[in-house]
């Protein structure tokens, strides 16, 4: 960590991801801001479509992200305390091969845990490499005043440790998941995502479900006052009609799917839901938790900083 | 259709649409995997707004751009089969100016039809060619695992015989469009497309409607339970207090339409909704079809295959 | 003024804003226009997401977004009025440093003033510059047929007088803005812009508020029937529960918010709502304007032209 002297590596690629959606014009202002900047760098739009100031969501959807992303600079903005004391960062992993960019409330966390951590990180605090705002403009905006020149003096070959002072990337906040539980029979689970088409990712991994119930047989699945048949199937159009489909997705994660449906809104779920599931063997008449049997606490595939129960960061 | 050696002509151009929609980071994903295979590569979206797994809509909007597009490749999903038997296929269009990749569900077909014809046609099943995806993730999100690498890889030079085996476009799937009918005095049509304005594009290209009643004649617009005075205009802005607007539209087709308003919301209309036209001179008291006449069954402009009543792929 | 001879200068970007939205394929069409004509352009959308045909909307995201634009062309569509006798236009500024192109309809008024006005103006007329439209195509699709190709032409080197005949820059429509006013004890202003995040941005500056009451003092906020008190604040999670927060935004412009939630929604806002806001000394019970009291009209920014009530363009 100590500082060297000379140039960054620079960097040609920013993935851009925020709560801004695309009604009004805060993506464009930043993309401008970028190419005034930085001309010679490709900007990859991520998603814009995080729901407003849902820092959790958006830590997943970059973390679902993450593998797939162009070596270089990461820009994340989800950001309800921007004004205030909350540190705006930049997070250099794999040894520089990457810097994430953006406030430091557990945003980046889920990201950086996945590729491997933080090697060093600072604190966007240089003004130099702010956007030169005129003091009558409020300090709402900080996608353009701060992280997109950060991100573009990045790509331009600044150094990390030119941005400001260095921060102890073990105080960074971390990205808080949930992890499922055993109750009795119950594996308890959380919608962790509804994506556009209505299918609910949970937090489990497809080996919890082997635990459960052997391969091939029913499952029950209990959401809200609703009790479910469910199924494992391997794609969406396989689901039998009436039931609820168990899927592997394609982040490796067990998700429920009906076809051509949502099942969001068939089950009623939102991000954050809690979903129970039990081998069908034990049909309840209700949706109380079943009699005291032996825990086996689910496994979960390796990934960011996780507490003991539902809460989100 | 014998497979020739050497590298193929390589492409510096991918348009992608898609029901993927914006709130994910689905679209940015398939983005970042062609820039990693193919960074020369420019992606136009055309759009990610079809409705989730409509699949007529889809190939719809993309016939409607088709003749705009960039030369090269064609990246269009919308899936709901995927991870079943339905094949990944790319299709050459033009000679190789083009290639369109998708599943084979009559998504590229209007498009494909509509700039002469596939001269050839392979299934996407060489695993080369695919995402290096890892076992524990499933089959959901072929955009990202298949299209986008084979995509990337034809952009790249990789002759389209390489992606897998050779498919006989007469066995691709066909996409179905409604052809306008006529019932006695009522000219029967379908809504193909609704925009963002409001606007209702018919399956009727304006020689029909001068077919039915002189230029400048009024007509009536049966729409639902409605009855409506319509006239031919030249612009939105044109259409009288009350009325509704008969305009050829930017593909050719006759849209309904009215003036800083949604006609598909004053009317009621769905995509896929009938609409009735006749003659105003023939007005009637209620929406019952008129007395038999004889029938000119409405030309159509050359376009993709069809069947003969309203049923959509 | 007088025409010179030899190419235009040329430019390398284009900013793209239109009410298009995403879930059609226009945006995607305007794209492959571009490029087919002028290929070395960066497109950057500025935003699609403004209100269908919503010309004020589309009038003040464009000033707002103006200084940040990279200098270039700026193609700009919110045009009810399309197929009609409205000039579309391009207006030379920064003595050609920038050219703004879209209808003559006050879109572009509110941003070409910002920057300092007009140099020079011409009417796009010249067919040549136009898209080579098959006559059977309707008029309602001047964003690919008349606006992208001219900006692309003049990216290419075309001068912006070959484009079509010479307009007066004083008979150009003007943007309309509101100007808040003092009624009594009241100032009375209206709501500009509602962003994503539900903050209400106000025709107010700072200074205005300063002159109201002194700094840190309480203030009443009327909106509809609701009557709240209100903090000024320097970042949104610096407002008090139950509070509303009035709060120098990125533009520079008062907005009201709240943390984490959208103020519209709270106080039933919408864009053009009228807003009142009094010193909490002299709290009314009612909404009722207060007694006579010296007026001090709000000082405004230099900006666009405005008039004297909440009519908008």
């Amino acid at each position: 960590m100590t500082p060297e002297t000379g140039p960054g590596r620079g960097y040609s690629t920013i993935s851009f991801l925020s709560d801004y959606g695309h009604d009004d014009e805060f993506v464009g202002v930043v993309h401008s801001v970028i190419a005034s900047i930085a001309p010679h760098v490709r900007v990859v739009d991520v998603t814009h479509g995080i729901a407003p100031c849902d820092v959790r969501a958006g830590g997943l959807a970059l973390a679902r992200a993450a593998q797939y992303l162009l070596p270089g600079v990461v820009v994340a903005v989800v950001d309800p305390g921007v004004g205030t004391a909350r540190r705006p960062v930049a997070i250099e992993v794999g040894d520089g091969a990457s810097v994430l960019v953006g406030p430091d409330n557990g945003l980046l966390a889920p990201a950086v845990a996945l590729v491997g951590g933080a090697s060093r990180a600072v604190e966007l605090a240089n003004p130099e490499f702010r956007l030169d705002v005129q003091p009558e403009l409020g300090s709402t905006f900080d996608g353009r005043d701060v992280f997109a020149p950060a991100a573009a003096h990045l790509c331009c070959g600044v150094r990390i440790d030119a941005l400001g002072p260095a921060v102890d990337p073990a105080t960074l906040t971390p990205g808080m998941l949930p992890v499922s539980t055993r109750e009795g029979d119950d594996l308890v689970a959380e919608v962790l995502w509804i994506d556009r088409f209505g299918n609910c990712q949970l937090n489990l991994d497809p080996a919890e479900l082997d635990e459960l119930a052997p391969a091939g047989a029913p499952l029950q699945v209990a959401a809200g006052e609703d009790l479910r048949t469910a199924e494992r199937v391997g794609a969406y159009a396989e689901v039998s009609p009436g039931r609820v489909g168990l899927i592997t997705d394609s982040s490796g994660l067990v998700s429920l799917a009906m076809p051509k449906r949502s099942t969001a809104e068939d089950l009623g779920l939102h991000e954050g839901a809690e979903v129970r599931l039990t081998a069908a063997a034990d049909r309840r008449s209700d949706g109380a938790s079943g009699t005291a049997t032996p825990v086996g606490l689910g496994r979960r595939p390796a990934g960011p900083a996780r507490h003991g129960s539902g809460g989100a960061s």
